[in-house]
């Protein structure tokens, strides 16, 4: 219970820079792949459909604190927890791990939202995703 | 006549690697800038509309040569030319210059296309467009 | 006085995703050229060299909320500030506008480092920056 | 004998662009990442050191031709054959396919160079790795 899901990675070698890192941006794609294969995983993708239409998971607010570089072809761990489940809202948090020691942490907030012509319109977190991501909830 | 349209560029921290040097991919990415630069230019965009609706520009075929590489923070000239004008298709064709040294070349086939909801569908080059496009033809 | 240090910047295709607007990572990317453009008007690189050597600028801590999405070809403005200035780092904070309506903001907190074989090492900002650096700080 | 090594991926967000696809440089990116791919499994890595120093594989040349668009989420195989192996240089052949079905192709040409403080120089490919590249040459 309140296990987190997994995301396993290798560093490639264009998510480096030329301080022979893994450029500090480059956290946030590795967040929303991890974020996306948890989806996948509870039969869900970051582009759904419903009777209404399309809807989609604008982001609002992001964060990442780094504690230690990463570097070309190094693997690493994606852990993922919900650290807040609103009526429209989930925040993702995120801990990277190399070989258990800390690399980085983050969140990211993102938005249910209805995809019309105009600006995304916030809607309640589907029912069935929101019982599954409460079981990502951080006790 | 016949004078390359120029494009100038300062090489982002985001563009290198850890070799130090500018990621070989980049190049493509500073191709399509010039290349959306000169569209501007030349008052059409990448995503136009005519009566029958959106048209663009999906790529076919793409090449890059390398000489010289390129570092953060220095400054480089890219210049375009057109290498060959086809009924739906245009060549353009890049050269990459560094205080006038060779750094790169390069050629991107873009073929414009009606955007229906299958396949796009190549159509003719809209004449107003080829005509400017002409005189940018390497001798 | 305290006036904010500006960057001017356009929205390029390869900035996009899927969702037909900047994907939100790039808005570091975004801060970062501000930040290393605001460092070579003040005559300072991002990889810089004194008596001791080479030194850097490791990044901490990165946020960014967003109000409004980009999308391809739009102009936008970052204003940059100094947030905070401690003995080794900088807090840097961005406002995102378009047409001068807010787009996003956020902040990096980037830390003076001596790059050595082994972990950068913070060493304290050099003072003719950190006097340049007061000039942006927030009131 | 000549069978392709395979590597097998996933789009992900960050790949796409505004026009709902892979962006064309990206597919550079997943060459490289197959070939890196294939010098693990060869017990090479892409920055490697003998007795006289670090060398590594700088690209010369590269160019890709697109039948197919890929979007988000789809997966892929790349398959990676060996065109030409020079004394120094690597021509590496990649095929794009979906469920089978031509997606893109393209090739790669990587030169092994001795990395010293200046140009790099290039050397002969090291005769153990040679062996195994020639058993992915293209009959």
């Amino acid at each position: 219970m309140s296990q987190p899901f997994l995301h396993h990675r290798r560093v490639e070698f264009r998510d480096t820079d030329a301080a022979g890192i893994v450029h500090f941006s480059v956290f946030f794609n590795y967040m929303e792949e991890a974020e996306h294969s948890l989806l996948r995983t509870l039969g869900m993708s970051v582009l759904s459909h419903d009777d209404e239409g399309p809807f989609s998971w604008p982001r609002v607010s992001v964060w990442c604190d780094y504690r230690s570089p990463l570097r070309f072809g190094e693997e690493f761990d994606v852990s993922v927890h919900v650290a807040r489940l609103g009526r429209s809202s989930v925040t993702y948090a995120f801990h990277f791990t190399r070989d258990g020691n800390a690399v980085a942490e983050g969140e990211v907030v993102a938005v249910c939202c209805r995809l019309s012509d105009g600006r995304p319109q916030p809607i309640p977190v589907p029912e069935p995703l929101a019982e599954k991501l409460r079981g990502l909830l951080i006790p």
